[in-house]
């Protein structure tokens, strides 16, 4: 369970108990999944409340980043040292079955435990907000103007070690009970995909400004 | 706010914070959301560690719906009556300013908090996994082998009343700085949505049976 960048613990909290053939804890299937979407959901407790939030995010190497606004609840709680817990899921296709028990999902999940760190010093901030720029759209981040110094302090980052982590990964058709194979149900997977449309240019954009090479990069990446 | 199927309180928990232009508290907005998706993130703690576990779910009226195997250490905890927290979020898309502080997601989310309640009797059980089918696709459960009596004492389903809700919802172009409009920077928004590509049989499925007009009709519904 490691490689050049860390490792992984596969503790009984970590460990896929429901389905264990779909648990996977290396990191590369980890990492794959990761960088193949851009939201996670952190959960947090405070004052005996769970909370859900959707956020972006990005990963480099053994680690995952993500920011916000310096005064938010949930990063309160964060640097507090809360144990929070990262999840992130794509749904690949929706799978019928002929009877309803076995209907299903393709899946690909992730969930993370740990601390999140805030990580303070200015090169590193900058460093993770263009790795959480870039893991959204490649390349992104050495056109936009950088964050001054009012932005760089309103906003927080914070980075949390793959460290405990498990995939759970479903592929696949729809397994029946062999007296059902026979009834007269359409079978099968229906897989969804997550797209990118047509970019929408913003009204006042200066009309010699082209859509760049990285955004069609994207969009070829992202097409069905 | 207040609506014919139920009352949502807008706690102080439940208020949004951050950006509260982007907060909407009717049951309407709250609904619509949760039907275009049909993947929450259920939010829990146990024994001082917060889990946020990806799950289908189903909307009727006032509540929703999700079920799990019995024994699952989620369900488990809910059965204590603990406060969960539910968060389905949709992106729409990336939004891309001049400046790296004013990027942005157009998305739709719902947050809910409440304690969610096992349903028990046999009928309002089967009610609430046809609505978990059909909130996925329209018209499926009215085809497929209904639980025998094996799995659906296997099965366990719950429901969350809807009545401590949020909505938080950004649309529309980058705002960026007047001091930044001038940029050489591409700036717009890409727009980013959920498809459902073109179906896989089953590889043992009868030869006779075609695809049912539900499925089309979804396949309509679903497409760029």
């Amino acid at each position: 369970m490691k490689n050049q960048s860390g490792e992984n613990k596969v503790t009984n909290k970590i460990k896929v108990k429901r389905m264990p053939k779909r648990g996977f804890y290396d990191l590369e299937t980890i990492y794959k999944i990761l960088d193949d979407t851009f939201v996670c959901h952190i959960g947090f407790t405070s004052e005996g409340q769970t909370f859900v939030i959707p956020i972006a995010f990005g990963r480099k190497d053994n680690a995952i980043y993500f920011h916000g606004a310096k005064g938010s609840r949930m990063l309160k709680v964060l640097r507090s040292g809360a144990d929070i817990c990262v999840t992130v899921s794509i749904i690949d296709g929706i799978v019928l079955a002929r009877s309803a028990f076995h209907h299903s999902m393709n899946y690909r999940s992730v969930v993370l435990f740990g601390k999140a760190e805030e990580i303070t010093e200015d090169d590193k901030k900058t460093e993770a907000l263009r790795n959480i720029m870039d893991h959204i759209i490649r390349g992104r981040s050495d056109e936009v103007r950088e964050p001054n110094r009012k932005e760089l302090n309103a906003t927080s980052v914070f980075q949390l070690k793959i460290n405990e982590a498990s995939a759970k990964i479903r592929t696949g058709p729809p397994i029946d009970e062999e007296e059902d194979m026979g009834m007269n149900v359409w079978a099968g997977v229906i897989p969804i995909k997550n797209i990118a449309a047509e970019p929408i240019k913003d009204d006042q954009l200066n009309k010699d400004i082209i859509l760049p090479g990285y955004i069609k990069d994207y969009m070829k990446l992202k097409q069905l």
